[in-house]
């Protein structure tokens, strides 16, 4: 698709934020939900969203269209989001034939979800944690003599508890993230798959991941199953992560459904870190206005949040911004 | 009403927690929806919620009859909720004549509410926040002369932000919480009475009470109306505070609106605790059930709250609890 062009771009600089907001929905929403969004609605969607300010978003998947057809176009998408130049494109892959369809597409950077539930990695994607982190192996290997420049991310997923196994050990996660980054991988995040996670265990865990991979401790991304989503996000902030995944409108996973994932809304965790005075590089009228699209391209799916419903305060200023550098 | 025996009443002692949830259902939740719930309904879902072994209920508020007519019976619903001898009974009073009338009633604490905004003292109370600190000394005169056991706290609303001024002051909320605790009140909160406050906020403000009325400094009545009722609270627990107002649903104002206010949901808010390792002396099994009983005395009212819909975590093990001393 071709880009569009005219004053829908201006952004903020990739320079004037504090935290990272990667924005997940066109994945992680648009794959968990039954109806499939075309691909000129996916494309305008992310337009909307990059306009917004968002610096990184996650456009697609590249699994088997097999099993997930709403992902099946994700190359065509990929181009398309290359087109706004302060953008990080990021793909979900699940396997180093996954990350050669990535790169052969041109994204920026891969994510690869690692399971500290063996249960749930078996049941996930038939390999044992250790498998997968061989697998990152050998897709920074391919990543290092083909496309020195793509950005490898590992995503330690139930890594604050597992529907199947319960209780996930701290040591686990830590030790499974730790042999991630010296698989290769440029940076290990910690997810809430399951949303089970409280704010004391995010600090501890996300304390411990810093300590031990230092700028290599990546992305909290968590889930509002429980209602926890931003106070997880908060207690991640305060030891030190600055990166944070979110969905628009918390599309992906039903959040009144048991066992359903509920990602964390994006607009309610722009305006709560905005509000706080922490810039996201983000204008928060442009991103609730971003919704409209998103309801276009997928009529009939509920979304949530709740800064969109009821506004910004009033005297509401966003965190200031420093001059682009 | 006479009270119930059995095991129902069978709940955790006062010494049994490390935060005081106060359930605010029965007045603010009651008092904002259209409908009124019967006295017996009242009744019994106060004996619901004390037997999940919540401390202190505010059931009730004395004001005129003609401009809150749900509110008409506080009267025997707390001589009802009396019979629970581990239950802080409380009600709201907006002047002398109602706690006067909440004296009379038997009541253990009495909540008054004192608007840091003046626009919004003014609409809500047609008094000034300096008259405001004259009625508390004029309270606690009398509450010294007649019933020098009755506990008087202090909440100040639009402590965050008034959906009328705008901003309001830092330096403002706190003198007038101040003034209040110097005219006498035994504790004195902070009110995000409009839904506007952020973390960062929340822990400067509570960190300023906290310095400067010691152990006066009261509770946090946070407000979902962006979705960062629960990431307040935890703002609030970190700088220690360890009294949080909450609503059983969320009751209260309906949060899909503008300028709605959308309490915390005290379920909820409990399962962070809980799951923190911090003590409510709650019983979130219990504490769940009690919606049932709300729902029976407001058929076809909208309840939030995740952690009903998701189900505890698999493997959840709620705060151990201390021996009872």
């Amino acid at each position: 698709m071709a880009c569009q062009s005219g004053d829908f771009f201006q952004v903020a600089t990739s320079h004037s934020f504090d935290v990272l907001i990667s924005e997940v929905g066109p994945r992680d929403g648009l794959q968990s939900v039954g109806s499939t969004m075309s691909t000129v609605d996916k494309c305008a969607w992310i337009d909307a969203l990059a306009a917004s300010g968002l610096q990184e978003i996650e456009v697609g998947s590249f699994v088997s269209p097999k099993l997930l057809p709403q992902m099946a176009d994700t190359a065509a998408v990929v181009r398309h989001a290359l087109c706004h130049p302060q953008l990080t494109v990021m793909v979900l892959v699940p396997n180093l034939r996954g990350a050669q369809a990535a790169i052969d597409a041109g994204v920026h950077k891969i994510t690869l979800p690692i399971s500290a539930s063996s249960a749930h990695s078996m049941a996930n994607v038939r390999k044992s944690p250790q498998e997968m982190v061989d697998e990152v192996r050998n897709i920074i290997a391919l990543r290092d003599e083909i496309a020195p420049r793509v950005h490898v991310e590992a995503g330690i997923s139930t890594a604050f508890g597992c529907t199947m196994q319960g209780v996930v050990p701290d040591d686990e996660v830590i030790s499974l993230a730790a042999a991630c980054a010296h698989a290769g991988a440029d940076e290990v995040g910690l997810s809430d798959t399951t949303g089970m996670a409280n704010p004391a265990q995010v600090q501890r865990l996300f304390k411990r991941l810093i300590a031990e991979l230092g700028d290599k401790a990546g992305a909290a991304h968590m889930h509002n199953t429980r209602g926890l989503g931003l106070a997880n996000c908060l207690a991640a902030y305060e030891v030190g992560t600055r990166t944070f995944d979110a969905s628009l409108g918390g599309l992906g996973g039903c959040p009144y459904a048991p066992g359903a994932s509920g990602n964390v809304v994006t607009e309610d965790l722009v305006f709560m870190f905005e509000a706080m005075g922490v810039r996201t590089g983000v204008d928060l009228e442009r991103l609730i206005a971003a919704r409209t699209q998103l309801a276009h391209g997928l009529p009939g799916e509920p979304l949530y949040g709740m800064t969109p419903l009821a506004g910004l305060p009033k005297g509401f200023e966003p965190a200031a911004y420093a001059p682009a550098s």
